[in-house]
């Protein structure tokens, strides 16, 4: 009955993998995993629902649209990304696979 | 703008930390932090809504009513406890701080 969010990885993961794991009422839950994998050049995320995101293998980088900096996350980093805000993936490390968690919902 | 889920840990936990990341509509994230600690005997959770569970640093037991075998957890395992699944923390490691998060929501 108990799974692990760390296991079952494909060896090869030709494009980003979404997997979800629960869903609810205006709330859905999925396990990303990412190899390297960016964003498309010019490619933003625009959701509907707030998305809180932690990292918890690997490494990456998040663009927000009007935001200077870009955020660097490691193991255990989290953020929150409200509706409507644009954002993309700029980097993500070659080195080792990327496994998130994100949750979907509404306020 | 991001947070870590493994920093910000009190050096002192007398009673199980419970601390909410996010809500919303049916819905509350929270990061559990235990040092030892278990549900008192004779204890049972018995909640209304679904709750997803993912231990991420540490270990512990968790025993659901009407099943013979507790459930170990170590880094990365998650579980559903439906809701009305009664259910205690038979166990969590004295070695470490085990942190945890704990989605409550509804189907």
């Amino acid at each position: 009955m108990k799974q692990n969010l760390f296991q079952n990885l494909p060896d090869e993961i030709p494009e980003e993998l979404f997997e979800e794991i629960e869903s609810g009422k205006s709330f859905r839950l999925e396990r990303i995993v990412s190899d390297g994998h960016k964003s498309s050049p010019g490619f933003w995320y625009d959701q509907p629902q707030q998305e809180w995101v932690i990292l918890l293998q690997g490494a990456a980088r998040i663009e927000l649209d009007n935001e200077n900096d870009h955020v660097e996350l490691g193991p255990g980093d989290y953020l929150l990304i409200p509706a409507g805000r644009r954002h993309r993936v700029a980097w993500t490390t070659p080195d080792t696979k990327t496994v998130w968690l994100a949750i979907h919902f509404d306020k």
